[in-house]
């Protein structure tokens, strides 16, 4: 089907006017009318436009069906031009200063002539309205700056869910020349294993601290990092947080290699004052350089696509056992039988599954 | 239903005679009789027969639903007379020593009075023919010793089906009057995080080297170990033992806490010349009496039959969608289509999902 026939097909209204901007009118659970067919958003993406990438991201994050199946034609056409830029992950925990450093090191590269899209992965962001990125005026420099676009977290519930739409997002941010993608997560929970997936280079923000520099950051982050900042090391945490990134330096050095060949780097810096920010760049660039020469750039960006595919359709399985009513009246449940030692977790796994049975063949 | 009158309802032959030791008779296709019904196996276990606690272990290796039927009621009939060991785990990659260290530390419990099962969780023991504990004689002391029970790892598939007939293996030995069991695996590939949650206490096996110790070890088996030790801390090798605990100790205290509050001790031993054995008991002991006294060790316990429920659920969901055919010869299309950028990872999921969902109601 041709788009525009398919855009009158499903009676969308096409406006090709002057585009003011919303605040994700898309999220109210009545679908408001699309401000454009297919070809407005992809022709307008393809061009470099904000505002309509900006819509085109609120139909990614909208709960409505129909927005997301526009959603999904778009990014279709987008595909094809993605994929050309470098996507860096930022993890720390809250307080390491991870806005400002990106703020100031995102700044330090568009004078390079480089265009940053700043996302986020943050489940927790429904809750706490946005507690990361939910306020642009905390990258001030990079929210005055054309070059850039930022977007908070998409809000909807699951990590899964959350993440598959940041990782969609990517594809129409490099589609609109966008060569840096920035993508912010927190330092808890599971939300850096997606951002892991779908980045080139996870760089692991820290402060210095009282010997326990890395309370609070969950044990599998650092094996994560492909990079390591000791951020505000100036004035007088400049010695501390040299210390720190010694101490960095030798532990990350016993550990064995991650899949790059490359053992993380540990660098000081600091957000506030500007400082050690072409030094974070040479680390991610000679990263680059050096995985793109030893292959393993494009087999992580191979293994990536495919773990989205494996990711969405598991999330999808589980989500239609786990959302079955019976299952959700019944799991509770089952859970206190196991803990009072009245049936085996097998048992009770087979119990569940016998409820949902009628709906598989090949159980 | 009586356990009598369901015997005899499934037609089982009722077997009281003596015993002749089998190897795996269950494994074959073709179903054998049972050599006794349910009342029979559970008596015998909870009287600590080694011969039928042997038996029932085939029967939960076996790939006849009728034995596992069987199996599964046996495991019942266990389950209120299990929980009452120490379950302890050992990784480290092949060359560790684990096998000998192994031998020598269960030795070292048996003379404290202790009765120690050995069980294995190894995936790939089927290609391998039984890399580990395959071959008892690599615990030559353990099994000559009327209180230890060595079981080599489930042969069958997945690491999901090995990990869970182990598991399952557990409860029959805890029945069975063992109150020390022991899981092995290899320091590779996902099976720790199975034996993991299996276990009060993950050692991690180490050899000082050259360095890059942690050589083949996968990062995250560091962040999952309850204590480490570097074996083969004798002789010339002594001094470098002792240089690479004190290495790991620096490293690890680095790094945050985990849920027991407790930091990894580090400690050399020789499994070889039996050196450090009583040093490892009171490692684990005292992180045992430090558990349960701030109640992870009963948190992490109550967790572990959850996570094997919920393992088991998705287990058999996951199984039931990648095993139909239909998924089975469109998945490499798919895969390679991604690849290719052709399709999105999201909209590849989704098709993926298209061809099964006639078997759900609620995607």
């Amino acid at each position: 089907m041709h788009p525009e026939n398919d855009a009158a097909y499903r009676g969308l209204k096409v406006n090709t006017g002057v585009l003011a901007p919303t605040v994700n009118p898309y999220l109210k659970r009545v679908p408001k009318r699309n401000k454009y067919a297919l070809p407005e958003y992809a022709d307008g993406i393809l061009n470099g436009n904000i505002t309509v990438l900006s819509q085109a991201v609120t139909l990614i994050e909208s709960v409505h069906p129909e927005h997301r199946q526009l959603a999904q034609e778009i990014i279709e056409k987008c595909l094809p031009h993605s994929g050309q830029s470098l996507r860096i992950g930022f993890t720390g925990v809250p307080g390491a200063g991870k806005s400002t450093l990106i703020d100031t090191f995102g700044m330090h590269l568009i004078r390079q002539g480089r265009k940053i899209a700043v996302l986020a992965v943050d489940p927790s962001s429904e809750r706490s309205k946005g507690s990361i990125l939910g306020d642009k005026t905390r990258m001030e420099s990079l929210s005055r700056e054309k070059n850039a676009f930022i977007r908070p977290s998409p809000t909807a519930g699951s990590l899964g869910g959350v993440a598959r739409k940041t990782r969609e997002t990517v594809i129409l941010c490099e589609a609109a020349g966008f060569d840096t993608v920035f993508i912010e997560t927190v330092g808890v929970g599971q939300s850096e294993t997606a951002v892991h997936s779908m980045v080139d280079f996870f760089l692991l923000i820290l402060l210095a601290g009282t010997g326990d520099e890395l309370q609070g950051i969950k044990r599998g982050i650092m094996e994560m990092a492909d990079g390591v900042v000791v951020n505000k090391a100036d004035g007088d945490n400049l010695e501390k947080a040299k210390i720190a990134a010694a101490n960095f330096r030798n532990a990350l050095s016993l550990f064995p290699l991650v899949g790059s060949g490359r053992i993380p780097q540990t660098l000081t810096c600091s957000g506030y004052f500007a400082i050690g920010m072409q030094e974070i760049w040479d680390m991610i660039h000679d990263y680059i350089v050096f995985t793109r020469k030893n292959g393993y750039f494009y087999r992580k960006r191979n293994e990536q696509a495919k773990y989205w595919m494996y990711e969405s359709i598991n999330s999808r399985l589980h989500d239609a056992f786990y959302r079955h009513p019976e299952v959700k009246a019944r799991l509770p449940v089952m859970e206190q039988k196991v803990l009072d030692k009245e049936i085996s977790s097998f048992v009770a796994a087979n119990q569940m599954i016998e409820l949902f049975r009628d709906y598989f063949q090949y159980i």
